[in-house]
């Protein structure tokens, strides 16, 4: 392996592989990068065994390409050395059997690498089960739900976000069981088979990072024990947690007694002010009490004091209510709309709370109410 | 105590004052900021036996005063508070004997608070020794020696910063045994009593952080057992170490057979490369290598792997050299200067090295060599 090439363009490809680098690894070879330069170009590899992180770059974009080869480089380090040097052309040539060097005009970096055949054999296939999606929609479609995915082990399943694909409808969902996120989205692919899966929400979470270049499609090969992502010059591999997603289309009711129309920002404002005086321990209980179109949001603790925070809503249909829900779990939820206007959907103090926004009624966040008699 | 005030304008002043309120302090009332409503304006005051801080509203700032009155309320949540306020008139009034009631047109809290009688007795005192010194000068002057403090509780003066003052020189060192920082500056006071004390670390770099303003002076009184310093409407006390700081003048060669001219950015980036492959438990130890103009800096691992840096450098005097240091301490005494010549100084592979430069001759930084054979 023997080539020239732009810093930039290598620290940005290493960078993105870098993401699969885990920083606890106590498998030596996966703190590796591996480069396989071949007639096509570079490929960049890095994997913890549970993603898979690979970079091309394409040989008409690297300066000089003198002899083809393949090294696995500890990936830390190579990180580390592109990032501090000048952006000027960088040589990278294999040495000495096992070795690298590294080395502009002031520098020279002679880095031992690591056994090429101890990396793990990775081939990427394609699935009959892909669909194209925009990056920007994608980003979004996982931002609104990926912070309801329980952090609790005990429930392994319910840490990841469930994806199902059924004909042209992409639903997407996360719950910790306390308050559930669903979005539902209109794809233009058809696939023929139904798709039920669950993806770790770290590994979907690093991939969303990933994606800096809005304007471009994602393209998505679902299969049974895997799912891929192929994004610009990157694909992305992720493994899927096992087992069957609680069937959640029943959690959510359908008719509401009560309904409230409340502008997002004086909601969030009042809620995130009421939150100040409440424990995280104690799941940041407020109480929420409507009086026809006046709302007030309390919150009271016997060592600190109580806040009251006032705010007008629109009742549209029911009854007043007093009922007291986790102001973290009502705050992440409201932050996932960008509408002035939501409603607040009710059926009695010990029902869930549903909030929608008329733009944007394929997304639906639930709470549950917390009992505090 | 009753007033009406500009949210924008407490919470400045509940910022600067909230920096001497301990994380973990377990003595209660030391959580608390003491307003202090008089016929002057507000005072506010917060301590964590360490360092003071008080913060002075001036009455004609303040919207109303309707009762002035003293309280002490609980610091994380009166800063929260206002920080979530809307920038509008807040309301702050006391209430129902030992309570505050913080309102605005929508939110109401309502607060219980700490025991007056409890808060610590503070009253600030001028000293006759007393300087005057602009604020960027005095930021300046710490941040350049202060890094070079210990962090090892073995020698507790070590951790602070020496503040000598003879006749109208003021004399900032700070020495972890291994390097040494020293900044002269000529003052244009002068103190007849010769000064010499240590500030714990913390304590001065906390006051520096809250220099924002640079076109004003400090005004600083040194006692013999506390320094205060006087800055805008702020009042900031801290303690001082008690013992007598190591006398550190002879520490530093006057005289050197070797001298290097060489380029502040140049070798800041040569040894910042080469440490990449160095471990900090091994203090990040490079070598340093000249032969005539031309300087090499290295660092080996067996384990990693090599790197070789080459740099141009001035030989004004002397033999060639080849010297190891850790290049840490390299990089955070060469981030002191901002002059793109640097002159080293050397006596020998042994030998302390010092590091000055032409357009700030008042200021020193000598680090020790670590011996490698």
């Amino acid at each position: 392996m023997k080539f020239k090439i732009n810093r930039n363009l290598l620290l940005e490809n290493l960078n993105n592989v870098s993401k699969a680098l885990s920083t606890r690894n106590i498998i030596p070879i996966l703190n590796g990068i591996k480069f396989n330069l071949t007639k096509e170009g570079l490929f960049l590899t890095a994997t913890d065994n549970e993603i898979v992180i690979e970079s091309f770059i394409d040989k008409k974009d690297i300066k000089l390409i003198k002899e083809e080869g393949a090294l696995v480089i500890h990936g830390r380090y190579i990180l580390d050395i592109v990032r501090k040097l000048p952006d000027e052309e960088i040589d990278i040539e294999e040495s000495d059997g096992n070795k690298v060097i590294i080395f502009t005009d002031n520098s020279k970096y002679n880095l031992n690498c690591f056994n090429l055949n101890d990396f793990p054999n990775i081939t990427f296939n394609d699935s009959e089960n892909n669909i194209n999606i925009s990056t920007l929609e994608f980003k979004n479609i996982i931002n609104e739900v990926i912070f309801a995915c329980s952090t609790q082990e005990s429930r392994p399943l319910l840490t990841g976000v469930n994806i199902k694909i059924i004909g042209n409808f992409l639903e997407c969902t996360a719950t910790d069981s306390y308050r559930l996120a669903k979005r539902i989205y209109n794809l233009n692919d058809i696939i023929k088979e139904n798709i039920n899966i669950v993806i770790p929400s770290r590994n979907i979470s690093e991939f969303v990072k990933l994606l800096t270049k809005e304007d471009i499609n994602v393209n998505i090969h679902l299969f049974n024990n895997k799912i891929i992502f192929k994004y610009d010059n990157m694909i992305y591999q992720s493994s899927l947690l096992n087992g069957t997603y609680p069937n959640t289309d029943n959690s959510i009711p359908n008719e509401f007694e009560i309904e409230y129309e409340i502008s997002l920002n004086d909601l969030y404002n009042a809620v995130d002010r009421a939150s100040l005086l409440t424990s995280s321990k104690e799941k940041n209980i407020i109480e929420f009490v409507s009086n026809e179109d006046v709302i007030t949001i309390m919150s009271m603790s016997q060592e600190i004091g109580k806040v009251e925070e006032k705010l007008k809503g629109n009742k549209l249909k029911g009854n007043n209510i007093k009922i007291s829900f986790s102001a973290k779990y009502m705050l992440e939820a409201l932050k996932t709309f960008d509408s002035e206007k939501l409603k607040l959907l009710l059926n009695g103090e010990i029902k869930p709370i549903v909030i929608k926004s008329e733009e944007n009624p394929d997304l639906i966040q639930l709470i549950l109410p917390i009992k505090t008699f």
